[in-house]
Protein backbone atom coordinates (compact mmCIF):
# COMPACT_ATOMS: atom_id res chain seq x y z
CA UNK A 1 0.00 0.00 0.00
CA UNK A 2 1.05 3.31 -0.43
CA UNK A 3 -0.23 6.97 0.63
CA UNK A 4 -1.09 9.97 -1.35
CA UNK A 5 -3.40 12.67 -1.12
CA UNK A 6 -6.10 10.63 -1.95
CA UNK A 7 -5.94 8.30 1.03
CA UNK A 8 -4.01 4.74 1.22
CA UNK A 9 -3.69 3.25 -2.46
CA UNK A 10 -3.65 -0.16 -3.52
CA UNK A 11 -1.55 -1.14 -6.76
CA UNK A 12 -3.42 -3.36 -8.59
CA UNK A 13 -2.31 -5.84 -11.67
CA UNK A 14 -4.20 -7.00 -14.24
CA UNK A 15 -3.20 -9.41 -17.18
CA UNK A 16 -5.29 -8.77 -20.05
CA UNK A 17 -5.79 -10.36 -23.32
CA UNK A 18 -7.84 -8.96 -27.00
CA UNK A 19 -8.85 -9.53 -30.02
CA UNK A 20 -6.77 -6.40 -31.80
CA UNK A 21 -8.91 -6.49 -34.84
CA UNK A 22 -11.68 -3.69 -33.43
CA UNK A 23 -9.43 -1.41 -31.90
CA UNK A 24 -7.65 1.60 -32.57
CA UNK A 25 -4.51 0.19 -30.61
CA UNK A 26 -3.85 -0.07 -27.33
CA UNK A 27 -3.55 4.22 -26.04
CA UNK A 28 -6.38 6.09 -25.68
CA UNK A 29 -6.95 8.54 -28.16
CA UNK A 30 -10.41 10.69 -28.56
CA UNK A 31 -12.95 9.57 -30.28
CA UNK A 32 -11.12 6.27 -31.25
CA UNK A 33 -12.08 2.72 -29.80
CA UNK A 34 -8.68 2.06 -27.97
CA UNK A 35 -8.50 -1.15 -25.75
CA UNK A 36 -6.85 1.07 -22.68
CA UNK A 37 -10.33 3.53 -23.56
CA UNK A 38 -12.59 0.27 -22.92
CA UNK A 39 -10.72 -1.44 -20.13
CA UNK A 40 -10.33 2.00 -18.28
CA UNK A 41 -14.21 2.97 -18.75
CA UNK A 42 -15.09 -0.84 -17.35
CA UNK A 43 -13.01 -0.36 -14.23
CA UNK A 44 -14.52 3.03 -13.80
CA UNK A 45 -17.57 1.10 -14.01
CA UNK A 46 -16.97 -1.13 -11.36
CA UNK A 47 -15.36 0.59 -8.84
CA UNK A 48 -17.44 3.69 -9.37
CA UNK A 49 -14.17 5.80 -9.75
CA UNK A 50 -13.46 8.51 -11.72
CA UNK A 51 -9.89 9.20 -13.26
CA UNK A 52 -8.74 5.80 -13.56
CA UNK A 53 -5.44 5.38 -15.53
CA UNK A 54 -3.68 2.63 -16.79
CA UNK A 55 -0.38 1.97 -17.27
CA UNK A 56 0.63 -0.87 -19.63
CA UNK A 57 3.71 -3.22 -20.91
CA UNK A 58 3.32 -3.18 -24.21
CA UNK A 59 1.59 -0.23 -26.13
CA UNK A 60 0.24 -2.15 -28.90
CA UNK A 61 -0.53 -0.69 -32.54
CA UNK A 62 -3.83 -0.98 -33.97
CA UNK A 63 -4.90 -4.25 -34.97
CA UNK A 64 -2.21 -6.38 -33.07
CA UNK A 65 -3.15 -9.15 -29.99
CA UNK A 66 -2.32 -9.49 -26.82
CA UNK A 67 -2.86 -12.90 -24.57
CA UNK A 68 -0.53 -11.62 -21.53
CA UNK A 69 -0.64 -7.77 -21.82
CA UNK A 70 0.51 -6.85 -17.82
CA UNK A 71 -1.12 -3.16 -16.57
CA UNK A 72 -1.56 -1.44 -13.30
CA UNK A 73 -3.50 0.89 -11.60
CA UNK A 74 -3.70 2.57 -7.98
CA UNK A 75 -7.18 2.47 -6.14
CA UNK A 76 -8.22 3.46 -3.00
CA UNK A 77 -7.09 0.83 -0.16
CA UNK A 78 -10.85 1.22 1.05
CA UNK A 79 -12.08 0.22 -2.73
CA UNK A 80 -9.90 -2.45 -3.15
CA UNK A 81 -10.91 -3.88 -0.07
CA UNK A 82 -14.52 -3.92 -0.84
CA UNK A 83 -14.21 -4.92 -4.24
CA UNK A 84 -11.12 -6.72 -5.10
CA UNK A 85 -12.42 -10.26 -4.60
CA UNK A 86 -15.35 -9.55 -7.38
CA UNK A 87 -13.47 -7.30 -9.52
CA UNK A 88 -12.48 -10.12 -11.97
CA UNK A 89 -16.07 -11.23 -12.38
CA UNK A 90 -17.43 -8.11 -12.31
CA UNK A 91 -15.78 -6.86 -14.85
CA UNK A 92 -16.02 -9.83 -16.84
CA UNK A 93 -19.54 -8.98 -17.12
CA UNK A 94 -18.89 -5.34 -18.32
CA UNK A 95 -16.19 -5.46 -20.81
CA UNK A 96 -16.76 -6.58 -24.51
CA UNK A 97 -15.97 -9.88 -25.53
CA UNK A 98 -13.19 -8.77 -27.78
CA UNK A 99 -11.24 -8.25 -24.37
CA UNK A 100 -10.92 -9.72 -21.19
CA UNK A 101 -9.15 -8.90 -17.78
CA UNK A 102 -7.71 -12.50 -16.99
CA UNK A 103 -6.54 -11.51 -13.66
CA UNK A 104 -6.61 -9.21 -11.03
CA UNK A 105 -4.16 -8.98 -8.46
CA UNK A 106 -2.73 -6.70 -5.49
CA UNK A 107 0.95 -5.95 -5.84
CA UNK A 108 3.46 -3.73 -4.18
CA UNK A 109 3.79 -0.28 -5.09
CA UNK A 110 6.98 -0.90 -6.26
CA UNK A 111 5.29 -2.73 -9.13
CA UNK A 112 5.23 -0.73 -12.18
CA UNK A 113 3.82 -2.82 -15.90
CA UNK A 114 6.13 -0.50 -18.03
CA UNK A 115 9.21 0.01 -15.91
CA UNK A 116 9.73 -3.01 -13.78
CA UNK A 117 9.16 -5.47 -17.35
CA UNK A 118 12.63 -7.54 -18.07
CA UNK A 119 11.34 -8.84 -21.37
CA UNK A 120 8.29 -8.66 -23.31
CA UNK A 121 7.49 -11.86 -25.72
CA UNK A 122 5.89 -11.45 -28.76
CA UNK A 123 4.66 -14.41 -31.22
CA UNK A 124 3.80 -13.53 -35.28
CA UNK A 125 2.13 -16.62 -36.75
CA UNK A 126 2.00 -17.01 -40.78
CA UNK A 127 0.79 -19.83 -43.06
CA UNK A 128 1.67 -20.33 -46.44
CA UNK A 129 -0.61 -23.23 -47.03
CA UNK A 130 -2.10 -23.16 -50.67
CA UNK A 131 -5.50 -23.25 -49.12
CA UNK A 132 -5.06 -20.27 -47.08
CA UNK A 133 -5.48 -19.18 -43.33
CA UNK A 134 -7.57 -21.85 -40.60
CA UNK A 135 -10.92 -19.42 -40.67
CA UNK A 136 -10.90 -20.06 -37.20
CA UNK A 137 -7.26 -18.62 -36.80
CA UNK A 138 -7.42 -15.92 -39.40
CA UNK A 139 -7.96 -12.82 -37.60
CA UNK A 140 -4.38 -13.78 -36.10
CA UNK A 141 -2.79 -15.76 -38.54
CA UNK A 142 -0.93 -13.89 -41.38
CA UNK A 143 -1.84 -16.02 -45.24
CA UNK A 144 1.21 -15.60 -47.17
CA UNK A 145 0.63 -16.87 -50.88
CA UNK A 146 3.79 -17.94 -51.60
CA UNK A 147 6.42 -20.96 -49.63
CA UNK A 148 8.55 -20.01 -47.15
CA UNK A 149 11.98 -20.96 -46.76
CA UNK A 150 11.76 -21.20 -43.08
CA UNK A 151 15.44 -22.92 -42.93
CA UNK A 152 16.66 -19.61 -44.74
CA UNK A 153 14.55 -17.19 -42.43
CA UNK A 154 15.75 -19.31 -39.23
CA UNK A 155 19.61 -18.50 -40.33
CA UNK A 156 18.70 -14.64 -40.83
CA UNK A 157 17.07 -14.73 -37.35
CA UNK A 158 20.02 -16.05 -35.88
CA UNK A 159 21.90 -12.63 -36.78
CA UNK A 160 19.82 -10.36 -35.75
CA UNK A 161 19.98 -11.31 -31.54
CA UNK A 162 22.41 -9.53 -28.87
CA UNK A 163 22.13 -6.20 -28.18
CA UNK A 164 22.51 -3.81 -31.01
CA UNK A 165 21.38 -0.64 -32.36
CA UNK A 166 17.87 -1.42 -34.35
CA UNK A 167 17.72 2.34 -35.97
CA UNK A 168 17.03 0.11 -38.97
CA UNK A 169 13.99 -1.86 -37.80
CA UNK A 170 12.85 1.24 -35.66
CA UNK A 171 10.26 4.54 -36.55
CA UNK A 172 12.42 7.18 -35.56
CA UNK A 173 11.55 9.48 -32.25
CA UNK A 174 13.44 12.20 -31.58
CA UNK A 175 16.04 11.80 -28.49
CA UNK A 176 14.94 7.90 -27.83
CA UNK A 177 17.58 5.19 -27.99
CA UNK A 178 17.12 2.56 -31.01
CA UNK A 179 19.59 0.42 -28.92
CA UNK A 180 17.63 -3.32 -27.64
CA UNK A 181 18.72 -6.44 -26.33
CA UNK A 182 17.39 -8.77 -28.71
CA UNK A 183 17.21 -11.94 -26.67
CA UNK A 184 15.62 -14.52 -28.77
CA UNK A 185 14.54 -14.44 -32.37
CA UNK A 186 13.13 -18.35 -33.70
CA UNK A 187 11.46 -19.20 -36.51
CA UNK A 188 9.82 -22.52 -36.40
CA UNK A 189 7.60 -24.43 -38.47
CA UNK A 190 4.69 -26.91 -37.73
CA UNK A 191 3.32 -28.19 -41.17
CA UNK A 192 1.89 -25.02 -42.71
CA UNK A 193 2.51 -23.04 -39.88
CA UNK A 194 5.30 -20.35 -39.49
CA UNK A 195 5.58 -19.12 -36.34
CA UNK A 196 8.36 -16.15 -35.39
CA UNK A 197 9.01 -15.95 -31.58
CA UNK A 198 10.48 -12.66 -30.33
CA UNK A 199 11.80 -11.87 -27.00
CA UNK A 200 13.62 -8.34 -26.10
CA UNK A 201 14.50 -6.39 -22.90
CA UNK A 202 11.92 -3.37 -24.86
CA UNK A 203 10.78 -2.73 -28.46
CA UNK A 204 10.88 0.58 -30.17
CA UNK A 205 7.76 1.71 -32.46
CA UNK A 206 7.30 -0.82 -35.02
CA UNK A 207 10.56 -3.30 -34.14
CA UNK A 208 8.63 -6.81 -34.05
CA UNK A 209 6.81 -6.04 -37.29
CA UNK A 210 10.08 -4.79 -39.30
CA UNK A 211 12.18 -8.09 -38.03
CA UNK A 212 8.86 -10.00 -39.40
CA UNK A 213 9.16 -7.67 -42.62
CA UNK A 214 12.93 -8.50 -43.51
CA UNK A 215 12.37 -12.32 -42.25
CA UNK A 216 9.37 -12.92 -44.97
CA UNK A 217 11.83 -11.17 -47.75
CA UNK A 218 14.43 -13.70 -46.85
CA UNK A 219 12.16 -16.53 -47.33
CA UNK A 220 11.01 -15.77 -50.35
CA UNK A 221 14.21 -15.48 -51.79
CA UNK A 222 14.27 -11.56 -52.17
CA UNK A 223 16.82 -11.18 -49.69
CA UNK A 224 20.18 -13.33 -49.11
CA UNK A 225 20.12 -14.99 -45.40
CA UNK A 226 22.40 -12.60 -44.07
CA UNK A 227 20.80 -8.93 -45.38
CA UNK A 228 18.48 -8.82 -42.36
CA UNK A 229 21.88 -8.34 -40.03
CA UNK A 230 23.25 -6.56 -42.68
CA UNK A 231 21.27 -3.60 -41.97
CA UNK A 232 22.25 -3.38 -38.30
CA UNK A 233 24.56 -0.93 -39.36
CA UNK A 234 22.45 1.93 -40.70
CA UNK A 235 21.53 4.78 -38.35
CA UNK A 236 18.45 5.48 -39.38
CA UNK A 237 14.86 3.67 -40.39
CA UNK A 238 15.54 1.72 -43.77
CA UNK A 239 13.10 1.85 -46.16
CA UNK A 240 13.93 -1.35 -47.46
CA UNK A 241 12.63 -3.17 -45.09
CA UNK A 242 8.71 -3.78 -45.17
CA UNK A 243 6.56 -4.08 -42.33
CA UNK A 244 4.58 -7.00 -41.75
CA UNK A 245 0.52 -6.62 -41.30
CA UNK A 246 -0.65 -5.99 -37.51
CA UNK A 247 -3.18 -8.83 -37.19
CA UNK A 248 -0.22 -11.45 -37.16
CA UNK A 249 1.52 -10.18 -34.52
CA UNK A 250 0.01 -10.97 -30.63
CA UNK A 251 1.70 -10.27 -27.23
CA UNK A 252 1.78 -13.09 -25.41
CA UNK A 253 4.43 -12.82 -22.07
CA UNK A 254 5.74 -9.82 -20.23
CA UNK A 255 8.77 -11.10 -17.69
CA UNK A 256 9.22 -8.89 -14.02
CA UNK A 257 11.29 -9.79 -11.61
CA UNK A 258 10.65 -10.90 -7.98
CA UNK A 259 8.86 -8.61 -5.90
CA UNK A 260 12.22 -7.83 -3.70
CA UNK A 261 14.16 -6.42 -7.26
CA UNK A 262 10.74 -4.58 -8.74
CA UNK A 263 12.24 -1.10 -7.50
CA UNK A 264 15.89 -1.50 -8.46
CA UNK A 265 14.25 -2.59 -11.98
CA UNK A 266 12.13 0.24 -12.50
CA UNK A 267 15.06 3.34 -11.54
CA UNK A 268 17.29 0.90 -13.54
CA UNK A 269 15.10 1.25 -16.72
CA UNK A 270 14.40 4.89 -16.51
CA UNK A 271 17.91 5.73 -15.96
CA UNK A 272 18.82 3.62 -19.22
CA UNK A 273 16.21 5.44 -21.01
CA UNK A 274 16.90 8.84 -19.77
CA UNK A 275 20.81 8.35 -20.92
CA UNK B 1 -12.05 -42.67 -62.77
CA UNK B 2 -16.07 -43.74 -63.32
CA UNK B 3 -18.03 -43.55 -66.50
CA UNK B 4 -21.43 -41.85 -66.84
CA UNK B 5 -23.92 -40.64 -69.65
CA UNK B 6 -21.99 -36.98 -68.85
CA UNK B 7 -18.58 -38.81 -70.18
CA UNK B 8 -15.71 -40.28 -67.84
CA UNK B 9 -16.30 -38.61 -64.46
CA UNK B 10 -12.88 -38.13 -61.84
CA UNK B 11 -14.10 -38.56 -57.96
CA UNK B 12 -12.22 -35.44 -55.95
CA UNK B 13 -12.58 -35.60 -52.24
CA UNK B 14 -12.57 -31.93 -50.41
CA UNK B 15 -11.04 -31.48 -46.95
CA UNK B 16 -12.74 -27.89 -46.13
CA UNK B 17 -12.39 -25.99 -42.81
CA UNK B 18 -14.71 -23.39 -41.53
CA UNK B 19 -15.81 -20.65 -39.14
CA UNK B 20 -19.73 -22.06 -38.74
CA UNK B 21 -20.16 -18.17 -36.92
CA UNK B 22 -22.28 -16.38 -40.34
CA UNK B 23 -22.97 -19.89 -41.83
CA UNK B 24 -26.58 -21.22 -41.77
CA UNK B 25 -24.89 -24.92 -41.62
CA UNK B 26 -23.38 -27.61 -44.31
CA UNK B 27 -26.93 -27.97 -45.68
CA UNK B 28 -27.74 -25.69 -48.70
CA UNK B 29 -30.80 -23.68 -47.88
CA UNK B 30 -32.81 -21.30 -50.21
CA UNK B 31 -32.02 -17.87 -49.53
CA UNK B 32 -29.58 -19.03 -46.61
CA UNK B 33 -25.81 -18.33 -47.01
CA UNK B 34 -24.91 -22.23 -45.71
CA UNK B 35 -21.37 -23.95 -46.56
CA UNK B 36 -22.45 -26.06 -49.12
CA UNK B 37 -23.67 -23.40 -51.16
CA UNK B 38 -20.60 -20.92 -50.71
CA UNK B 39 -18.07 -24.19 -51.83
CA UNK B 40 -20.45 -25.45 -54.40
CA UNK B 41 -20.82 -21.75 -56.02
CA UNK B 42 -17.02 -21.06 -55.59
CA UNK B 43 -16.36 -24.95 -57.16
CA UNK B 44 -18.66 -24.02 -60.37
CA UNK B 45 -16.85 -20.65 -60.62
CA UNK B 46 -13.69 -22.03 -60.90
CA UNK B 47 -14.39 -25.18 -62.59
CA UNK B 48 -17.06 -23.35 -65.14
CA UNK B 49 -19.43 -26.21 -65.07
CA UNK B 50 -23.33 -25.87 -63.79
CA UNK B 51 -24.56 -28.20 -61.35
CA UNK B 52 -21.61 -28.66 -58.86
CA UNK B 53 -23.19 -30.87 -56.06
CA UNK B 54 -21.08 -31.77 -53.18
CA UNK B 55 -21.77 -35.18 -50.49
CA UNK B 56 -20.65 -34.29 -46.76
CA UNK B 57 -19.22 -36.18 -44.22
CA UNK B 58 -21.12 -34.41 -41.47
CA UNK B 59 -23.97 -32.17 -41.73
CA UNK B 60 -23.17 -29.44 -39.02
CA UNK B 61 -25.32 -27.16 -37.64
CA UNK B 62 -25.17 -23.81 -38.14
CA UNK B 63 -22.99 -22.06 -36.00
CA UNK B 64 -20.80 -25.48 -35.62
CA UNK B 65 -17.53 -25.15 -37.06
CA UNK B 66 -15.04 -27.21 -39.10
CA UNK B 67 -11.12 -27.75 -39.05
CA UNK B 68 -11.42 -31.73 -41.01
CA UNK B 69 -14.43 -31.44 -42.81
CA UNK B 70 -14.61 -34.00 -45.79
CA UNK B 71 -16.81 -33.85 -48.90
CA UNK B 72 -16.68 -35.41 -52.50
CA UNK B 73 -17.49 -34.73 -55.87
CA UNK B 74 -17.72 -36.06 -59.48
CA UNK B 75 -15.85 -33.63 -62.36
CA UNK B 76 -15.50 -34.52 -65.97
CA UNK B 77 -12.04 -35.87 -66.55
CA UNK B 78 -11.24 -33.58 -68.68
CA UNK B 79 -11.96 -30.62 -66.74
CA UNK B 80 -9.79 -32.14 -63.70
CA UNK B 81 -6.86 -32.88 -66.41
CA UNK B 82 -6.52 -29.20 -67.11
CA UNK B 83 -7.51 -27.69 -63.96
CA UNK B 84 -6.81 -30.33 -60.93
CA UNK B 85 -3.29 -29.26 -59.78
CA UNK B 86 -4.08 -25.36 -59.39
CA UNK B 87 -7.54 -25.85 -58.00
CA UNK B 88 -6.76 -25.53 -54.43
CA UNK B 89 -4.85 -22.12 -55.11
CA UNK B 90 -7.72 -21.17 -57.34
CA UNK B 91 -10.74 -21.95 -54.81
CA UNK B 92 -8.66 -19.93 -52.22
CA UNK B 93 -8.38 -16.52 -54.54
CA UNK B 94 -12.77 -17.03 -54.84
CA UNK B 95 -13.80 -18.46 -51.51
CA UNK B 96 -15.04 -16.33 -48.92
CA UNK B 97 -11.87 -16.35 -45.66
CA UNK B 98 -14.41 -18.06 -43.38
CA UNK B 99 -14.25 -21.41 -45.45
CA UNK B 100 -11.00 -22.61 -46.85
CA UNK B 101 -10.60 -25.95 -48.85
CA UNK B 102 -7.14 -27.29 -47.24
CA UNK B 103 -6.95 -29.80 -49.69
CA UNK B 104 -7.51 -31.18 -53.11
CA UNK B 105 -7.30 -34.87 -54.13
CA UNK B 106 -8.46 -37.43 -56.75
CA UNK B 107 -9.76 -40.55 -55.23
CA UNK B 108 -11.39 -44.19 -56.37
CA UNK B 109 -14.84 -43.61 -57.56
CA UNK B 110 -15.71 -46.36 -54.63
CA UNK B 111 -14.85 -43.19 -52.00
CA UNK B 112 -18.08 -41.58 -50.44
CA UNK B 113 -17.75 -39.40 -48.38
CA UNK B 114 -20.99 -40.11 -46.14
CA UNK B 115 -21.49 -43.52 -46.68
CA UNK B 116 -17.47 -44.84 -46.37
CA UNK B 117 -16.61 -42.81 -43.38
CA UNK B 118 -15.55 -44.92 -40.65
CA UNK B 119 -15.78 -42.75 -37.77
CA UNK B 120 -16.39 -38.82 -36.97
CA UNK B 121 -14.73 -36.62 -34.32
CA UNK B 122 -15.63 -33.56 -33.13
CA UNK B 123 -14.50 -31.96 -30.15
CA UNK B 124 -16.54 -28.93 -27.74
CA UNK B 125 -14.34 -26.23 -26.26
CA UNK B 126 -15.54 -24.89 -22.98
CA UNK B 127 -13.63 -22.47 -20.35
CA UNK B 128 -14.73 -21.80 -17.06
CA UNK B 129 -12.19 -19.24 -16.31
CA UNK B 130 -13.77 -16.49 -14.02
CA UNK B 131 -12.86 -14.00 -16.78
CA UNK B 132 -14.36 -15.28 -19.63
CA UNK B 133 -13.19 -16.88 -22.64
CA UNK B 134 -10.24 -15.98 -24.60
CA UNK B 135 -10.79 -12.86 -26.96
CA UNK B 136 -9.01 -14.58 -30.01
CA UNK B 137 -10.86 -17.87 -29.79
CA UNK B 138 -14.18 -16.67 -28.26
CA UNK B 139 -16.05 -17.98 -31.42
CA UNK B 140 -15.24 -21.43 -30.86
CA UNK B 141 -15.28 -21.70 -27.13
CA UNK B 142 -18.16 -21.51 -24.73
CA UNK B 143 -17.58 -19.26 -21.74
CA UNK B 144 -19.22 -20.78 -18.85
CA UNK B 145 -19.79 -18.53 -15.69
CA UNK B 146 -19.50 -21.25 -12.97
CA UNK B 147 -16.68 -23.64 -11.89
CA UNK B 148 -17.20 -27.25 -13.42
CA UNK B 149 -15.99 -30.32 -12.04
CA UNK B 150 -14.31 -32.39 -14.59
CA UNK B 151 -13.65 -35.18 -12.70
CA UNK B 152 -17.39 -35.76 -11.78
CA UNK B 153 -17.75 -35.01 -15.69
CA UNK B 154 -15.20 -37.30 -16.87
CA UNK B 155 -16.45 -40.38 -15.19
CA UNK B 156 -19.82 -39.49 -16.33
CA UNK B 157 -18.85 -39.82 -19.94
CA UNK B 158 -17.66 -43.49 -18.65
CA UNK B 159 -20.51 -44.53 -18.63
CA UNK B 160 -21.90 -43.53 -22.22
CA UNK B 161 -19.86 -45.12 -24.53
CA UNK B 162 -20.41 -48.59 -26.42
CA UNK B 163 -23.08 -49.59 -28.91
CA UNK B 164 -25.76 -47.91 -27.67
CA UNK B 165 -29.15 -46.50 -28.60
CA UNK B 166 -28.51 -42.71 -27.95
CA UNK B 167 -33.11 -41.91 -28.29
CA UNK B 168 -32.29 -39.90 -25.60
CA UNK B 169 -29.99 -37.54 -26.87
CA UNK B 170 -31.07 -37.64 -30.36
CA UNK B 171 -33.75 -35.27 -32.52
CA UNK B 172 -36.64 -37.86 -33.29
CA UNK B 173 -36.30 -38.90 -37.29
CA UNK B 174 -39.57 -41.57 -37.97
CA UNK B 175 -38.20 -44.32 -38.90
CA UNK B 176 -34.11 -43.53 -38.28
CA UNK B 177 -32.05 -45.87 -35.87
CA UNK B 178 -30.72 -43.96 -33.19
CA UNK B 179 -28.21 -46.73 -32.60
CA UNK B 180 -25.02 -45.79 -32.88
CA UNK B 181 -21.25 -47.05 -31.32
CA UNK B 182 -19.74 -43.93 -29.56
CA UNK B 183 -16.17 -44.99 -29.68
CA UNK B 184 -14.76 -41.93 -27.54
CA UNK B 185 -15.85 -39.69 -24.54
CA UNK B 186 -13.39 -38.06 -22.99
CA UNK B 187 -13.45 -34.55 -20.72
CA UNK B 188 -10.23 -33.32 -20.04
CA UNK B 189 -8.97 -29.98 -18.64
CA UNK B 190 -6.03 -27.76 -19.20
CA UNK B 191 -5.64 -24.45 -16.88
CA UNK B 192 -9.37 -23.17 -17.67
CA UNK B 193 -9.80 -25.16 -20.75
CA UNK B 194 -12.42 -28.06 -20.75
CA UNK B 195 -11.90 -30.12 -23.78
CA UNK B 196 -14.90 -32.86 -24.80
CA UNK B 197 -13.49 -35.09 -27.55
CA UNK B 198 -16.29 -37.41 -28.90
CA UNK B 199 -16.08 -40.21 -31.71
CA UNK B 200 -18.78 -41.95 -33.02
CA UNK B 201 -19.21 -44.16 -36.59
CA UNK B 202 -21.94 -41.90 -36.51
CA UNK B 203 -23.88 -38.90 -34.52
CA UNK B 204 -27.68 -38.50 -34.82
CA UNK B 205 -29.10 -34.41 -35.18
CA UNK B 206 -27.72 -32.83 -32.37
CA UNK B 207 -26.54 -35.59 -30.59
CA UNK B 208 -22.85 -33.75 -29.71
CA UNK B 209 -24.22 -31.11 -28.09
CA UNK B 210 -26.95 -32.92 -26.17
CA UNK B 211 -24.01 -35.14 -24.87
CA UNK B 212 -22.37 -32.10 -24.00
CA UNK B 213 -25.40 -30.56 -22.23
CA UNK B 214 -25.46 -34.04 -20.14
CA UNK B 215 -22.10 -33.78 -19.09
CA UNK B 216 -22.24 -29.53 -17.81
CA UNK B 217 -25.33 -30.57 -15.88
CA UNK B 218 -23.27 -33.01 -14.24
CA UNK B 219 -20.17 -30.95 -13.80
CA UNK B 220 -21.88 -27.84 -12.34
CA UNK B 221 -23.22 -30.28 -9.40
CA UNK B 222 -27.09 -29.99 -10.77
CA UNK B 223 -26.97 -33.85 -11.36
CA UNK B 224 -25.18 -37.10 -10.23
CA UNK B 225 -22.69 -38.63 -12.32
CA UNK B 226 -24.38 -41.53 -13.01
CA UNK B 227 -27.38 -39.14 -14.52
CA UNK B 228 -26.40 -38.98 -18.40
CA UNK B 229 -26.08 -42.77 -18.69
CA UNK B 230 -29.40 -43.51 -16.93
CA UNK B 231 -31.06 -41.61 -19.70
CA UNK B 232 -30.01 -44.74 -22.13
CA UNK B 233 -32.88 -46.80 -21.72
CA UNK B 234 -34.99 -44.10 -23.15
CA UNK B 235 -36.90 -44.80 -26.12
CA UNK B 236 -36.86 -40.79 -26.93
CA UNK B 237 -34.99 -37.42 -26.77
CA UNK B 238 -35.29 -36.31 -23.16
CA UNK B 239 -36.41 -33.01 -22.34
CA UNK B 240 -34.33 -32.76 -19.25
CA UNK B 241 -31.08 -32.93 -21.49
CA UNK B 242 -29.62 -29.47 -22.49
CA UNK B 243 -28.36 -29.03 -25.87
CA UNK B 244 -25.63 -26.80 -25.38
CA UNK B 245 -24.52 -23.90 -27.98
CA UNK B 246 -23.44 -24.85 -31.34
CA UNK B 247 -20.23 -22.28 -31.30
CA UNK B 248 -18.39 -23.99 -28.71
CA UNK B 249 -18.35 -27.51 -31.55
CA UNK B 250 -15.82 -28.40 -34.28
CA UNK B 251 -16.20 -31.25 -36.13
CA UNK B 252 -12.26 -31.92 -36.13
CA UNK B 253 -11.17 -35.26 -38.13
CA UNK B 254 -13.13 -38.06 -40.51
CA UNK B 255 -11.74 -41.83 -40.61
CA UNK B 256 -12.09 -43.78 -43.72
CA UNK B 257 -10.91 -47.43 -44.49
CA UNK B 258 -8.08 -47.84 -46.80
CA UNK B 259 -8.84 -47.49 -50.85
CA UNK B 260 -9.30 -51.39 -51.22
CA UNK B 261 -11.97 -51.40 -48.32
CA UNK B 262 -14.07 -48.26 -49.45
CA UNK B 263 -16.30 -50.45 -51.34
CA UNK B 264 -17.28 -52.71 -48.83
CA UNK B 265 -17.83 -50.28 -46.26
CA UNK B 266 -19.96 -47.84 -48.52
CA UNK B 267 -22.53 -51.32 -49.04
CA UNK B 268 -22.22 -51.86 -45.04
CA UNK B 269 -23.18 -48.32 -44.04
CA UNK B 270 -26.08 -47.78 -46.51
CA UNK B 271 -27.89 -51.57 -45.37
CA UNK B 272 -27.33 -50.89 -41.64
CA UNK B 273 -29.57 -47.47 -42.41
CA UNK B 274 -31.93 -49.38 -43.82
CA UNK B 275 -32.21 -52.03 -41.30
Amino acid sequence: MNDTEAGPQQRVRLDVSYDGTDFAGWARQPDRRTVQGVVEDALATVLRLDGVRLRVAGRTDAGVHATGQVAHLDVPAAVWAAEGELLLRRLAGVLPPDVRVRGVRAVPPEFDARFAALWRRYEYRITDAPGGADPLRRHSVLAWPRRLDTDAMARAAAGLTGLRDFAAYCKRRDGATTIRELQRLDVQRADDDVLVTVTADAFCHSMVRSLVGGLLAVGEGRRADDWPASLLVLDRRSDDVPVAPAHGLTLVEVGYPPDDRLAARAVQTMARRDA
